[in-house]
C-alpha cells in the first residue's frame, strides 16, 4: 500500500508540550513540498502531555522523564516510524540516556540548529538563546554550538526567571498576548545589545509566543529547522 | 505512569489531508481546559497522506482507501487508543466499513454536527453545506441532518466543480489566498441566499481557506466540534 515517493515513516515523541506538536506538525506539512495529500510524508506522533516536566526535572525538583520517553519511542516504533524527532528542546538533555535503546535514529533538533546557524551569512560569531532554566542550566546549546565555534549569549538570571520561564509557562497555559510577547521581546533585545547576531527560541513554546517581527535580528526557529532536515532526510528538498 | 486526569487516549486517524489533521490537533489542544502540559489529552495520531483520495473513490475514479483506513486504525488501536476520530468528512463514507473491524468505539464527526447544530437557538431548519463532491454525493451530512428534522441546501453543479472542489484542490496545494478564500465566500453566500441559516465547512480543508468573518450567518467547522465531542467524552468540559 506504499505509494509515497520515501519509505521514511516519521515518528514524532511530542506532548511536550502538545500545542507546540501540533505546531511542529503544521511546520513539517508546510515544509513538504507538494501539490496534494499523497505527496506528504506518512507521519505517526506520540503526543503525551502527562510526561512530567523536563525542566523540574533537570533542576531536581521532579520526576525523571526517561521511562515516559522510552515508552513514547517503543510505540513509535512499533507503529512503524522509521526515525524519531523530538519537537522539545528541552527533551534533548534526555536523549542520551534513550539514544541506545530506541532502535531507531534520532534527528537531534539541537544539532541540526548548529548547523544550520554555519549555513548563515554572513557568518555567526555568537547566537542568543531564549530557552528553558533546563535547557541552558544542562548546556545544551552551549555544547553543540561550541563545535561549530559559535559563542552563546544567554539572559541573565532575573530574565531568564522572570522573562522567559514566566513566558514560557504562559504560553502552556494557553496565552498568546502582550503578556508573553512583551517578556520574551524584551529578553531578545538584552541578548542582541550584548552581540547576539541571531536570537535561538530555543523552546517550542517561544515561536507560539515571540515573531521574527519582534526581534531585530534573525529569529531561529529549531521547529522549523527540524522540520526542514527531515524533509531533507527523506530525500526531498524542503520548500521556501 | 499514568497522571493523566482521564484514561482515554485519543487516536486520530489522520493525513487526509496532513495540514487538516495538524489542524485538529490544535484544534483538540485548544479545546482542552487546563493550565499545564500535564492537564492536556495523551493522543496518538497516524497521519498517512498516501491514503488514496476518498472523493476520487467515492466517484469510481479511484482506489478504495478501506484497506488504508483499517491499517491506520490498528496502528492507533496497538498504540493503545481507547478511541479513534476521524478528522476528514469524506472518509466518513467509509465508516460503515470499517466500524465492526477496528475494535474501538469511533467518535462520528459528522454525528456530533448534527447533533450540535440542534443545540443552536434559534432553530436551524436549515443548513448549507460546503463540502467535497464525494461527502455531497454520498449524502453524509444528508443522512445526518435528516434524523433531526434538518434541511440542507446544496451548491449547483457549477458553483461545486468550480468554486468549492477547486478551492479544496488549492488549500491541499498549500494555497490560503483571496484564489481560495474568494470563492467558498461566493458558494457560502449562495447558500445563505437559499435560506440557510449556518453554513457548515464539511471538509476539513475548508476552514483553512474561508474565515468566520467572510460568511454572513454562523461558520460550523466540524473538527472544531468534533474536538469539543471528544474533550467531552474524555470527561472534562471544552474550554470557551
Amino acid at each position: 500500500m506504499d505509494t509515497s515517493p520515501t519509505t521514511e515513516i516519521i515518528g514524532i515523541l511530542g506532548g511536550m508540550g502538545p500545542a507546540a506538536t501540533a505546531d511542529f506538525y503544521a511546520k513539517l506539512v508546510s515544509m513538504t513540498p507538494g501539490s496534494s495529500d499523497q505527496d506528504h510524508l506518512r507521519t505517526v506522533i506520540w503526543s503525551d502531555p502527562t510526561i512530567p516536566d523536563r525542566t523540574e526535572a533537570l533542576l531536581g525538583d521532579g520526576p525523571d522523564p526517561t521511562p515516559w520517553l522510552l515508552d513514547g519511542s517503543r510505540v513509535l516504533r512499533e507503529a512503524g516510524a522509521t526515525l524519531i524527532a523530538i519537537p522539545c528542546n528541552t527533551a534533548h538533555a534526555f536523549v542520551p540516556r534513550i539514544a541506545d535503546h530506541v532502535g531507531l535514529p534520532i534527528v537531534h533538533m539541537i544539532g541540526e540548529v548548529a548547523r544550520h546557524l554555519t549555513t548563515l551569512s554572513p557568518r555567526i560569531h555568537t547566537a542568543g538563546l531564549l530557552a528553558t532554566t533546563g535547557t541552558v542550566r544542562v548546556g545544551l546549546y552551549q555544547e553543540w554550538l561550541d563545535r561549530f565555534g559559535i559563542g552563546l549569549v544567554l539572559p541573565d538570571a532575573a530574565s531568564q526567571d522572570h522573562e522567559v520561564m514566566t513566558a514560557i509557562r504562559a504560553v502552556k497555559a494557553g496565552a498568546r498576548d502582550v503578556t508573553v510577547t512583551e517578556p520574551l521581546a524584551r529578553a531578545a533585545r538584552r541578548l542582541t545589545a550584548q552581540g547576539a547576531q541571531v536570537i535561538i527560541a530555543g523552546c517550542t513554546e517561544i515561536p507560539l509566543g515571540l515573531c521574527a517581527e519582534a526581534v531585530d535580528v534573525p529569529l531561529v526557529d529549531p521547529a522549523l529547522v527540524l522540520a526542514q532536515a527531515l524533509v531533507r532526510r527523506a530525500g526531498t528538498k524542503p520548500a521556501q
